[in-house]
């Protein structure tokens, strides 16, 4: 199940995707069941956990025996998608130099970390699929790309062990990790660099973990204007997910809507000789395999 | 004008300090002007703005002329203090390092910071006054304190200057920067050893700008079961709350109720030789001159 939060005429609504189609699922509810019970935001429907996507589930069962021309049923070209969650009840928590080759582009192999490395990113710097990405010229000529998967928590939880970790994930989606390097370095701490607005591009899906067999079997490709910059795999993983969710819950409740983005693999400009940094008018599209394809252009 | 967020038979409030006492600023509204406009978080209070301070000017005006036995007034014995914003929208913003002495004890002059360093507290760390800290003993064996000086921002903006800075302050509180040593270093990024559970106390008070004639002209003093250990002013910080807002700024849009901790002075746990760490039973207290005291026990 590969969920979406869009708008059409303006309205929100949670949606569903169907082959080339999106079921408004709000819709749908009411005109099959006649009840309107689901939320407006992915975020209430991941509070809702198991229950939602039961619900959704029956749904989808009765649509199976619909002719396909309900009007909950619409095409993409009809709707305008927003970040899954487009406000994060808190930061975005951020796994740092989580695949080897990358923490070598960064610096060395000293730069390969022995230990978690986590920040975060302030909730004000979420856009969704094709919005724009300002490129804040007057701080930075050196605004980057990161590619990489991200764990949406599904379920508050505190000193979670390893092996039970996946049963606090709700889902996935992709995460555009946008750093204006000359700020990571310069405030030591990456907050500032990595918290500017439209800094983190989210999306299109939030993708239920019943629909991803092996979150270390995906591809993970970033492009910008066609070239691949990125193409990495999750199988690389310094740190996998289920450690990140423990290690950070020993001291740290999760909570429903949590985000994790699960690091970057090599290839981000920082890392080519001389830097392929981020210009207006590029356009940066991530592909996570099984999750969709991310797109945004700066502005210029 | 000092506020604080409390209950009274479970109930929540907003209050104001009037002498010894505090005023239910929601019941003398009620009873004095017989109109219930004011919220009951600070958070919204603080969104409110002007209006708000000006509406609680007139409160007090009022008041005056009351003989001061009125249901609306109580003992601070009557009441629970809460955190003034007990769940921020965002993690707290944190500045290390933003004293001369401090960031020398915390390793040699290299670690003077050139740039301001920025890292976050996730909300969900945040306890109030007189709320017990858990030590987290399974994971650390270094729990630290740090007094500092918490800006509470209270207008939306984004690329502030310097000189404008202060309008976009609401006013102060005090925050205890509660740190596991061990995680904080081990982690590289200050993020996870920065982020357990309670160990953000915040409060008790939310003190106006107008009552702070100058925020650089402060002592600030943390004891442990009585001994000091931090006597630091104000007046040495680094880098001004102007320069935090502002640089910050430049590319994250600062929202009312967003929370700035602006560094803490020498005296840290960690700075003595051996180090003297927390451990449970511990009593906390930091003093702020003009805003207050903010005490908490380490269980145990």
């Amino acid at each position: 199940m590969k969920f979406v939060l869009a708008t059409i005429h303006s309205e929100p609504f949670i949606g569903l995707l169907y082959g080339e189609k999106i079921i408004d699922l709000n819709k749908a509810e009411q005109e099959i069941f006649e009840i309107t019970s689901f939320p407006r935001s992915l975020l209430e429907c991941v509070t809702l956990g198991e229950k939602f996507v039961q619900d959704v589930v029956q749904i989808v069962d009765k649509i199976k025996n619909a002719d396909g021309h309900e009007g909950y049923v619409y095409s993409f070209s009809d709707v305008k998608i927003q970040a899954p969650i487009p406000r994060p009840t808190k930061n975005i928590f951020c796994v740092g130099k989580n695949y080897r080759e990358h923490a070598i582009e960064m610096g060395s192999e000293e730069d390969i970390p022995k230990h978690l490395m986590m920040f975060s990113k302030a909730p004000t710097s979420v856009i969704g699929h094709e919005d724009e990405i300002d490129p804040h010229l007057h701080i930075t000529s050196e605004l980057d790309y990161e590619g990489e998967l991200a764990v949406v928590i599904g379920k508050k939880g505190k000193q979670i062990k390893e092996d039970e970790a996946m049963n606090y994930v709700f889902g996935y989606t992709i995460i555009n990790d946008i750093t204006a390097r000359n700020l990571q370095s310069q405030h030591k701490q990456f907050l500032i660099g990595k918290s500017l607005d439209t800094s983190c591009p989210m999306g299109p899906y939030l993708v239920h973990k019943s629909a991803i067999k092996d979150p270390y079997d995906l591809s993970i490709k970033t492009k910008v204007n066609n070239e691949v910059r990125q193409d990495g795999h999750t199988k690389d993983m310094i740190f996998t997910i289920e450690h990140m969710i423990s290690t950070l819950s020993q001291g740290t409740t999760l909570e429903p809507g949590d985000i994790i983005a699960t690091g970057t693999p090599a290839g981000v400009g920082k890392g080519f000789k001389p830097p392929k940094f981020l210009n207006p008018g590029d356009v940066v599209e991530i592909e996570v395999e099984g999750i969709g394809i991310l797109k945004n252009k700066i502005i210029g």
